[in-house]
């Protein structure tokens, strides 16, 4: 089996756990945290349905494992969480200054620009290599919620509405919803896309939203004081979109709220409890 | 005023903000953080009880703010939470390279031994200076309960203990609770208050619990994995001590659970439940 155990800490009756492996798609050490509801369930034989959680700018696998509490509503409704890290990481692996690029920075997509294309695969790692290891190594099936905050909004939404027979519901807070035309949007895509922008287009949200081939039921919620929200996150890119194509968006704005994980801490047990009326229904 | 605001963000309809002040206890630049539930409540006059929460080894106001997720059941219960720093702070505060003495390491104490009897005087400054500051400048009641983990389970031990009169309840999360006889206490106790040990006895939790003055209702709860049970935190001499002197101590102990905030967050809606009890009975 690839997979180290770094961390296991009893937690709300469950275990929030921490692994590394060597990931082939990315080619390189790899950490995620997961969350199981309690080991009694296991012991069952039973294989509980999944939130993947996929962060933001800066981030690892450890910000939203320790700052959001999700654990709480996760242990009682018996949903797993599945929290990777967000770009390859490792000393052999491209990387920038700016925040917004390199490592810690990898916006969900498969690369095609040296030095970039190497590595930065994580469109291919989350919707293919991470579920199927975590599907073959602990009791959590083949059911799946996606859920993320913003570059990890804009990377939930994008690999859910192009992966619609795969995930049940797509949940989001302050996602970076119209890459293509934000300052962080542009300087990745350039980097890791290349000058041609009709290669960008199945890595935005918006326009994804405009064409979206299922009807996957999809909740936002952006706060009204988030410092990001006009320049970089564009939330009314995703409601026009919606609009035009008739999708059945649930955009939800909280007045007063700022991009931080106390937003996300106050409204991650109703999304787990969306997810829940998804995933949950006719096991 | 003598109050700084560094951050303040929406958090469960509430406020958790960061203050800095300058401290004439232990003349030095402090910060604390506070959770004040919804503003609503606030313009109409109400004062909310307290719970002060008290950290461990090496953590400031932060660790308990971002990790514990105890704003939600604040929230829901219309309580606020006051969170201090460790210690004493800044380049003129003397330190040591031990993580178990110096700053981020205060034992709530008030220190009478050089370099340390200066600025260490840290039960002062959580007995009488922050409350009075914080009953000052927000709308926060003088029913206050006390909380804390490790190292602030002690001092919320101690202080709630030879101040009965100021708090209606204490609650703490695996303790150093008897700090006389075990490694982390002996080094800082020697430090802070020198080698006679007979004036140590004023800030150990068993010593005290076995002539405590008031009958204060205490909840511990220890997680029996919890790496530093035997050597460090010993919680059977405060059941002992409960038991010599028919101290009504409610002593819960969970299989599994280790010394993290993963524990504690598992546990703090208990505990703040447990507060609520006393601190909002006949107000």
């Amino acid at each position: 089996m690839n997979l180290e155990r770094l961390n296991s800490t009893k937690c709300f009756d469950g275990l929030q756990q921490q692994f590394a492996h060597q990931s082939e798609v990315l080619d390189c050490k790899m950490r995620f945290s997961i969350f199981l509801p309690q080991a009694a369930e296991v012991e069952k034989g039973h294989r509980f349905p999944a939130v993947y959680w996929l962060s933001g700018l800066t981030c690892t696998d450890e910000n939203f494992s320790v700052k959001a509490g999700a654990q709480r509503a996760a242990a009682e409704l018996g949903i797993a969480l599945v929290i990777p890290d967000t770009s390859p990481r490792g000393g052999q692996v491209p990387d920038d200054p700016d925040f917004a690029l390199g490592q810690g920075a990898g916006f969900y997509l498969n690369a095609t620009q040296a030095p970039w294309s190497a590595h930065y695969r994580m469109y291919d790692y989350i919707v293919h290599e991470l579920p199927a290891l975590i599907e073959r190594n602990f009791p959590v099936s083949g059911r799946r919620g996606i859920a993320g905050h913003s570059m990890g909004g804009h990377g939930a939404l994008v690999i859910g509405l192009r992966n619609p027979q795969s995930y049940t519901s797509i949940s989001v807070f302050s996602p970076i919803s119209n890459p293509m035309a934000c300052p962080w949007g542009e300087k990745a895509f350039n980097a890791y896309l290349g000058a041609d922008r009709s290669s960008w287009k199945d890595y935005d949200a918006a326009d994804l939203l405009r064409r979206a081939p299922g009807k996957l039921p999809v909740l936002v919620s952006q706060g009204e004081s988030d410092p990001y929200l006009e320049e970089q996150l564009k939330p009314h890119a995703l409601e026009a979109a919606a609009e035009a194509s008739g999708y059945p968006l649930t955009m939800e704005y909280h007045a007063g709220y700022d991009h931080s994980y106390f937003f996300v801490s106050s409204f991650i047990e109703q999304h787990l409890r969306f997810h829940a009326d998804y995933l949950l229904r006719n096991r």
